[in-house]
């Protein structure tokens, strides 16, 4: 199959499997969504914040190999009592959010996110050993399973994180881990579609975080991930930082994802309570 | 005097005041500054996440009178799979940060503010009802007591802000308060100079907050509060919302400022915790 016809086929199936398993999990997502859960926020106190976003410029290394953001500045203290640049940015740069719109035609924007879906409980899935041997590797039900069998249940209204140890990576080539025999092929971990269908069809989890640059790993060529999880209404983070700080279970994130009309993701400041 | 020396002999007060005063306050301020407050980020559990922050669109006002952001769509989910937008913001548009580079010729960018100062103890200041009767009116010391007497000490690493009942006004002409009779007057409430050296001098608060296009209130010809508070390295939110929604005391506000290089300020998702 084509590219194209990949990314067809995986869209079908995505959609025939969300309506068949639109039970007990869209029910959970749903009540989150609603921002009427009866959870707490957090149940107990937070001793600090930590910060899980990286510094954004035009150096940080982006999905398409070129600058995210360019800076014009406007006003100058020197000569005008103060600074202000207007700023030209590519939503999906450096720690960034990916709305459900990103990957659907009438998902939710970025602003639409439902603000309780904006603090989460945080599951970081830690796969830095495997992933340093092999750089595609990816997340997969087993090691969901495992974090289960160590933490208990994936609790509604999570954030579930691939620590793959990429955020140590940024400001070198392995970040993006260009191919160089295959022109535009990169080369990082992400989430395997199987992982993806077991988050949505058996957790309340409404967001995926991945410390590189995409939901799936970086030779995908479908996005299977992406067209799975995205319209489906839940939404990710890509280029997450941080995670090396915050435990496995426990953490509480704050996801500071821009409140733009119509947006499609967006650069996000995302802090951690441990 | 002129705008200009009136500017001049503001900022060369500010400075003397604060050499004068950076004892006690400034000590408080350098604790939280470090990360390494001993106070926990919230003693008490959170119940629930409070949005406080306006949606961003090409039709929220500005204090200039023109949209603070513009739309390309690069890319579309009909013909090329997904959405995708480049967006050109003016860093102060909607609810946004002035970091201490706004006003200052080398203070902190948006992404150097402390983390730790980005997750604050918010002290709400009503002053609606008399807004409603004054457009021009300001926050005083005599509010800040008020609120003291009632409340107990403003929290080292506060975020002390102005509820004037603004954030209703969005959509309507009265947000900017132009005055037809003075071309680019404004008129909305902010903060007088007198409560902002209050703040510098006798307290630890890191963050100053409106629900209006500026610290300074609309008529304000020499902008003595953003030269007093932000070379002091400490930063404001402009814009905020959801102020009704959040006690005068007890909630804890969660700054998710872009960490945007060099910035000097930047429209911020901003949420409380109560």
């Amino acid at each position: 199959m084509c590219d194209i016809c990949v990314m067809e086929s995986v869209k079908e199936r995505m959609l025939s499997r969300r309506t068949f398993f639109k039970g007990s999990a869209a029910a959970a997502l749903g009540a989150a969504a609603a921002g009427a859960a009866p959870r707490p926020v957090r149940a107990q106190p937070a001793m600090r914040v930590v910060d899980m976003t990286h510094e954004l410029s035009d150096e940080f290394p982006t999905f398409g190999g070129v600058p995210g953001i360019s800076y014009d500045k406007q006003f100058d203290f020197a000569s005008d009592g103060y600074n202000l640049y207007v700023l030209t940015v590519n939503e999906h740069t450096g720690t960034h959010i990916d709305a459900p719109l990103h990957f659907s035609a009438d998902g939710q924007s970025v602003a639409e996110i439902p603000i309780a879906n904006l603090a989460c409980p945080l599951c970081v899935i830690d796969i830095r050993a495997r992933a340093a041997e092999d750089r595609d590797t990816q997340v997969t039900p087993d090691d969901l399973s495992a974090w289960i069998a160590a933490n208990g249940p994936i609790p509604d209204g999570a954030c579930v994180a691939m620590n793959s140890g990429w955020a140590a990576k940024v400001g070198t080539p392995e970040f993006r881990g260009a191919d160089a025999a295959r022109p535009g092929g990169l080369h990082f971990p992400g989430f395997h579609i199987e992982a993806t269908q077991m988050l949505l069809e058996e957790t309340g989890a409404v967001c995926m975080a991945v410390d590189t640059l995409s939901l799936d790993h970086g030779p995908s060529a479908d996005f299977a991930t992406h067209y799975a999880w995205l319209p489906a209404g839940r939404y990710g983070i890509e280029c997450l930082a941080g995670l090396d700080n915050v435990p496995a279970a426990g953490a509480t994130l704050m996801v500071g994802a821009p409140k733009i009309r119509g947006g499609t993701g967006g650069h996000a400041r995302v802090m951690a309570l441990t």
